[in-house]
This record gives structure tokens, C-alpha cells and sequence, in this order.
């Protein structure tokens, strides 16, 4: 089967969040070693990754630095991370892949993500990002072109557009390297957010996040993917999550868990973007998604464990 | 044909050596227009390119932000250069492909150089990079894992090693996107360096710098070129460089180049890894390299314009 797999930014940082050289490197080591498993045993893989731990250090930096370097544009610090968390996926992969006897290669490859330049975030950016400054300190940055918002006694924090992924422009690399065999890195952050500046094939990069998880629903229907699997720290999406009447969700068809989010029961920007993934995917692919921990994929794959998102169950679980 | 040319880190920054997120798109732009347009006349093109403005502002953030974020090492910063150069060079090239009406995709590899883990240049670190520093300050990033020298006058400056390219990790990638008819970015600052870590298949990213010109004579012997270019800011090698005697260098055999190399003809640092590049490609190929100004590459592939190295000539020219 063709596998796209979206590991969260926090999966690839230390216990308590950090995001040193050091343990992204020992997270990332950890994190490969159930994907090596699927390749090893002859899927076809597409790994992408969140990065927002490792832009959150990049975007300190350009604080701290902005006197002396000016600061790069936030495309700029996604495509950043891209190369970092993806060296490190190539060497920890190529290990693994080595130590199972597998012959699989791997590649990594730098990937823009299309957004449209009407998208409704640019006119009002609300996703905050980084961390809280001063007002001296949001002013200087604000200098810079950025947009701050006061956010009360906690301080200033900048705001950004988070637009939807429309078009994974380098998509045809990454089916090239597929169709060669190997298994592939791409998309990471969402991906490198561009806007089309109206030339033929004319794209240019824009100051926004991209929803990881969307981003790897796009991917897999690009891609034609048999299955989109959303690894997260949790095993299930769970209804009702931290009442009494948490439970978790297994099975579930499309129709019914979309049903579900219109009603508000996740968590947005944590689980409810995850099970809107699921739900694009399904629904437009006509094949499950899942939803689960890293240590579980090669099961949710199976469909034992896991929220798997049918297509075409509509009725309850 | 099959070309590997390689664009030097200043060719992407502005006039006054300012390597602003602006004035880098702007200089890759200009850059990139005689590449489309070998790539519209046909040819098979991998675009490698320097990093040193950008390594040079990635390390004055590492510095300026040592305090509240750790430092990352200097083979993360190559990695983060890939992908900005990448970006803009994949930008830059999609638009002025389609202005001319090619169809040819385009792709960035994020790709690894293998250096000897006993590579002398390990055991005395010697390569300056980065702006100079206090005593003080040199101190503090000492303290993180890094070689600093008293360099007198101006301060202390970072010294890392520059170790001699073995192997082009990310090679396969890179043919594979080829054969599908990519035109591809890689080995960006001469590769990610990395060390085999004794287990099958394992490597982990170092601290140095590699040659980019050097890494791209491997690269195109790797990828059986046809021709390595590399690019720089005059048209031709020059011997007596600076003197009364000057004379360009057009055609010459790659035995009479290696014994003026040996002579030590060349500017250490600048041109001799150009032409010490081009004399590995054409002797280990036994094909011809170029040196030329970015204008001129497709003149040089014409033989009539730039420094032709030729693998067949040892005559004088």
C-alpha cells in the first residue's frame, strides 16, 4: 500500500517540549523506527511532519538577532525546518531501514505548498505563533512588517495567517521518487506556503502556517494514496475528551464523524484539524484514514487500533 | 547533455554582499535565467550553488540568541541553507521555464556530503567563518562545543574543518529525478557534511564546511555529466591574477592545469578550489570542465567562451 504518515512537530521534541539539536535528533531517532517497520515490510511511504517547536526557536532568533540580521520571512523558516527535521529523518530512517536489511532508499525533498492569495487568514491573520513580547519588543518586529496583537497580561504575540492548502506544487518529485523506489520525506510544516504572483508558473513565498494535518490530506489524494495515517500521542480521537463520558473513538464513517465536527466535539488546533484531515481524505479518496499513536500505525493500518475513518460506513458505531 | 553547474554563494546576494531575504531573491532571479535557459535548449540540468552569506547570517542568530535558544551546529545551518536557496532557486526557475515554454519540473533534494570521520581537517580545525568576536563573546560559544582563534587585531573568529568530499549521499535521489526528467537543486554549500557512525548505513550530521566546488565535481562525476560548469563572478581563470602579466586562461589540458595548481598559481580559498574542482571532474571523467562567469555557461558549453579544462590535453595551449 501507498502510506502518506503526518508526525506531529511534538513527536520530534524533547519530553518537556524542547527543541535542542540533541533531542530532536533522539525523538526523530525514535519516532522512524514504527515507519522503517511499514517500509520494511513493503509499503510504499510518504512521512511528513509538524515543525512547530523548531519554527518557534527560528523565530526567536530573528528577534534577537533583528538588529544585526534582518529577519527571514516565515516560508523561509518553514523551509528551514524542512531541511533540519529532514536530515535527521534521512539518517535515522537510513538506519533503521539498514539494521531491518532493507534496500529502500530515501530522499528528502523541499516542498512548496499553493495557498490562495484571497485566502480569507491574510486579510486577518489570527494564528498566534512564537512567544509573548513586550510591547517595545513586538514594536521593533512589527517594524519588520509583522502583524502583534496585544494579547493581555501575558504580552504581545504575533499573529499569522494559517490558509488552506490548496495545491502541493511539488508533488510530481515526490511521485517520481516513488515510482523509483524510494520512500519520501516532503510537505513538512504544511509545507512552504506560496501564493501564485501571477505569471505563468509564477510563485512567490507569503508570512503564513499551514495546517500540517490538512496539508497531508491534500498530499495523500495527490499522491493516490491507499491510506492517510495522522500519528499523534494518543491512540484514539476521543469524544467528550477529559469528561466523564470520554470515549474513545474506533471505527467511525466519514459522514458521521464530519457530523461530529460541525458540532464542535474537538478540540481546534489540536484534535479537530486531525479529524478534519481524516475526513478530506476519506471522503475524497474513497479510502480510510487513521488516527493514532506512532507505536500503533502498523496496527490502525490493519485496522486494529486507532480511529480509522471509513469512507462509506455512514451509519453509527 | 548532462550538466552540473555549480552558482557561488555571493552570486545569490546583493552587490554590497548583504544576503537579505530581498535582495537573495532578486540575485537568484537574475542567476537562474542563463540555467533555464540551457534547461529550455535541452539539456539536462542539477543546479549545486555556495551558502557562505547565508551560513554568515545563520551564525551571527545562532550567537546573538545563544542565551534563550541552543545553538544549532554548522551542519544544520548548511541543511537550512538548502532549503532557502532551494526555495527561491525552485521560484525562480518554475517562472523563467515557463516564460520560455518549457515543461521541464523542478525539484530541491535536501542531500548529505560523506566526509572521513579522520579527515586531517578535523584534527586542526582551520577554515575562518563568521564574523569576528570578543574574547568574551568567543567564550560563550566556545562553551557550546566550538573552536575559536585569537585572530590579533580584530578579534576571535570561528574556525571549523573543511574536509574533503567523499561521497554524495543523496546521489540516487537525484538521478532518479533525472531519468523523470527533473531539472534538480541539490549539494547546496557543498552538502549537509556527515560521518559514517559504524553502523550499517548510519551517519550523523558534523561540524564543517565542505568545498562547493569541490562537492560538485564529485557530484557530476557521480551522476556521469557530461560537463561540470562551474559559475563565478569573471570569465575566465586567470594566471598572474592581479599583476602586469595577467592572462585568461581559455582552453588547457588538465595535466598543465594540475602543475600550475601545484605551483601554487591560484588563490587559495577562491579560484584554486575552481579550478582543483575542474581538474578532478575532467581527469576522473575524462570529460571537459568549465570556469566562466554565470553569463557565459552556455558559451562555455559551446567551448568558446570561459576556462575549458580539457580531459585529453596536456599539450601547452
Amino acid at each position: 500500500m501507498r502510506v502518506v504518515i503526518a508526525v506531529g512537530g511534538n513527536a520530534m521534541t524533547a519530553a518537556d517540549g524542547s527543541a535542542r539539536p540533541a533531542d530532536q535528533q533522539a525523538a526523530i531517532e525514535t519516532a522512524v523506527e514504527p515507519v522503517a517497520e511499514l517500509i520494511s515490510a513493503g509499503h510504499q511511504v510518504v512521512l511528513t511532519h509538524g515543525n512547530g517547536p523548531q519554527v518557534g526557536n527560528l523565530l526567536v532568533k530573528n528577534e534577537l538577532a533583528a538588529a544585526v540580521v534582518p529577519p527571514v520571512p516565515l516560508d523561509w523558516c518553514g523551509a528551514q525546518t524542512q531541511a533540519t527535521v529532514g536530515l535527521l529523518m534521512l539518517n535515522a530512517l537510513d538506519r533503521a531501514l539498514a539494521a531491518r536489511g532493507s534496500k529502500v532508499r530515501t530522499a528528502t525533498v523541499v516542498s512548496r505548498t499553493e495557498v490562495a492569495a484571497d485566502d480569507p487568514g491574510f486579510a486577518a491573520p489570527s494564528k498566534p505563533i512564537g512567544r509573548y513580547l513586550s510591547q517595545a519588543e513586538a514594536a521593533v518586529m512589527a517594524g519588520h512588517g509583522q502583524h502583534w496583537q496585544d494579547r493581555g497580561e501575558r504580552g504581545w504575540r504575533r499573529v499569522v495567517a494559517s490558509p488552506e492548502p490548496v495545491r502541493c506544487l511539488d508533488a510530481p518529485a515526490v511521485l517520481a521518487l516513488l515510482a523509483a523506489g524510494f520512500a519520501v520525506v516532503c510537505s513538512g510544516g504544511g509545507g512552504i506556503p506560496v501564493v501564485a504572483d501571477g505569471s505563468p508558473s509564477g510563485y512567490r513565498g507569503v508570512e503564513a502556517v499551514i495546517d500540517k494535518d490538512l496539508t497531508a490530506a491534500l498530499l495523500a489524494g495527490t499522491l493516490a494514496a491507499d491510506r492517510l495515517v495522522i500519528a499523534t500521542d494518543v491512540e484514539h480521537a476521543v469524544l467528550g475528551w477529559g469528561t466523564e463520558h470520554a470515549r474513545p473513538l474506533t471505527g467511525i464513517g466519514v459522514g458521521e464523524l464530519e457530523a461530529l465536527i460541525a458540532r464542535g466535539e474537538f478540540t481546534s488546533g489540536s484534535m479537530e484539524p486531525k479529524v478534519l484531515a481524516a475526513c478530506r481524505f476519506a471522503r475524497r479518496s474513497g479510502k480510510p484514514a487513521a488516527i493514532t499513536s506512532l507505536g500503533a500505525i502498523a496496527a490502525a493500518l490493519a485496522g486494529t487500533a486507532g480511529t480509522i475513518v471509513h469512507p462509506d460506513r455512514l451509519d453509527p458505531v
